[in-house]
């Protein structure tokens, strides 16, 4: 096979999506900043049991495992961001108050999520650490929205979902484990049937509430209609009012909740959200609460937050314009060196065409050039 | 062991480091944009053969290797990206003219190159491609040193050398593989007794000029001691020009030469440099010509470039200057709201203090705070 063959769902970014790619990155880390989150860097190579505990075993397929030759233990290459800024924010921070963190690097998957998918997403992501309050979760939602915004993704809407909701149903049928993640998976395919399989044995009321499930997805009546159909227990009705409180909160762009979502990461515990837009596929962000994330480095401090993949962003928008560059002779003068520098602190973007190159074809557009009139060096257009 | 205990030489960027490492990154890349390098973004994995063929042993040791799930192939994690770029310019461009490149993104070592140094540097750079004439190497130089000024490194050194000088001499002494492989590792180390035991029973004059070598660093008499004593071979005076004419094009700055130079990058096949600064204890940048990097991917085009580690660049200078934020409380009031996205639009962090938080520390410096006065939310000074 030829050496300069990738593997599969792995792709090299040419210039034109590199430099947009680029842009948005700077575009998401500023809005978040201004929002008071603060950018950290975790690695890419950690001990696999602090990537893995208590993250779910999806994440586990997903993660790349190595060997340390300095220690002789495992490693895994990260596939998800939010467990290691868990970490940072129980162990290397420490802090008492609301810490607010973002983050924009590669994670590596095994394989791809979708058909299509790359294996190299490029996962930018903030959370929100120590308020237990819905405050937070709308604040990590409107960001989500605010980046779309800036990332010019037209027609963007919120799906909004609960994990107390399932998880509460499956408590109360007491399930074992095995049985609760067949209903689970049963559950993210809307399988009625197979579902109504499963379950049957289980206790009535709570049965029934998985069975209605499945057909609570739409526009806000789903809330009227699951405060009908599903048990009256204490904990479905205090997500569906937090539900409702969100939903109120989202200055009236379009919105739909699915009560049966689990889909994405297996370390939600409360509310959870999704976005999409006309021109992608799938969800082009998720995210939502997940105060159990930091347990296993020992702070189990109130999370909530989101993350997308900035390649996937970048294909579901139209491409941005290049910006134009200034051509400019190779020359030894003084003052040909100096325009070209003066040029360049000003931001423009100056191409040297190098002795013997005249007349090759610029691969930047061009549409300015560097010349000397009555001995000086001016720019004018081409 | 502790699951937040990270693998040595690996760590987490917080706050501070990392919002300067993220602006550095943005100078950088805006400044090889600015000399028409355009950005692109090759993958963290590929096929051990793309990454490793050609570019000898000691990035191989270098190198994280894995199975890849989807073919059954070794893929290896890249520990540089030259490699990559040059593959990219030899098959995704496949451009006939001079090409431009730069890049920006994580590598990872199986072991740290110094004692104190990190598996996961942070490599950019910039390489430019199908220019055989020395004003390559000098745009990339004065690139690499312009770099190093927006980094505000100060008082850089350049030192430079030239691969075809040892080479040469090399080549003259008709040793074989093994032994040439030897006689260069005592060079680098510039063990002359080592060197004069290897060499002996090789013909005079070469081994002579490789026994010379070891002396010949210091400033720009080293080039005129080297033509006295060094072999009159052409490839050696075509090298002594070459750094002479470099040389003479960097504006004044401190230059010295090392002619047994042989570190960094197996790949460099003409002249090359390397940066130095007061603050940092090993080269800060490294970087040359390496005309047959593109050979395995079947286009042998003329190259050179630099490179360097960003948080090592980080490490060498002094910590820059906090941004202030501005205060503000939570609330549902649209006016406040309002305020809030119109202090965001302009470009200033505002953190909204949530409910029942308003006694803790900020982690921003917060220098304002949004409160309202006669029915108006306004920035006061804290």
């Amino acid at each position: 096979m030829s050496a300069w063959v990738l593997p599969d769902h792995i792709a090299d970014v040419l210039p034109s999506e590199a430099r947009h790619i680029e842009e948005l990155r700077r575009d998401l880390l500023d809005k978040a900043r201004c929002y008071g989150y603060e950018l950290v860097m975790p690695p890419m190579l950690e001990h696999l049991e602090s990537l893995l505990t208590g993250t779910g075993e999806a994440l586990d397929l997903q993660t790349f495992k190595l060997v340390d030759q300095l220690s002789g233990r495992m490693m895994g290459l990260r596939a998800d961001t939010t467990p290691q800024v868990a970490r940072i924010d129980a162990h290397l921070l420490n802090r008492v108050g609301v810490t607010r963190l973002c983050y924009c690097g590669p994670v590596l998957h095994t394989r791809p999520d979708k058909p299509h998918a790359t294996r190299e997403p490029l996962q930018f992501g903030a959370e929100i650490y120590g308020h237990v309050g819905p405050e937070a979760d709308l604040e990590a939602l409107l960001l989500a929205l605010d980046c779309l915004k800036v990332a010019q993704v037209e027609r963007p809407s919120v799906d909004l979902g609960d994990a107390r909701i399932v998880h509460a149903l499956l408590t109360a049928t007491g399930a074992g484990a095995a049985l609760r993640q067949q209903i689970q998976t049963a559950l993210m395919a809307k399988d009625a049937s197979e579902l109504a399989s499963l379950s049957k044995g289980l206790p009535d009321a709570p049965r029934q509430g998985l069975l209605a499930l499945v057909g609570l997805y739409g526009d806000a009546k789903v809330l009227i209609e699951a405060r009908r159909v599903l048990p009256a227990l204490a904990k479905i009705h205090a997500a569906l009012d937090n539900l409702a409180w969100l939903a109120g909160h989202l200055d009236g762009g379009p919105v739909s909740f699915d009560l049966a979502d689990l889909r994405g990461y297996a370390y939600y515990t409360g509310a959870r959200f999704s976005i999409y837009a006309p021109r992608a596929s799938d969800a082009l962000v998720r995210g939502g609460r997940y105060d159990e994330v930091g347990a296993v480095f020992g702070r189990n401090r109130p999370a909530a937050g989101f993350s997308l993949d900035i390649k996937a962003v970048v294909g579901a928008v139209a491409p941005r314009a290049l910006h134009a560059a200034i051509r400019a002779p190779w020359g030894e003068q003084a003052a040909l060196r100096q325009a070209v520098a003066a040029m360049r602190a000003q931001g423009h973007t100056v191409v040297c065409i190098l002795p013997g190159h005249e007349s090759e074809v610029d691969e930047f557009h061009c549409d300015r050039e560097l010349v000397q009139v009555a001995g000086q060096w001016v720019v004018q257009t081409l």
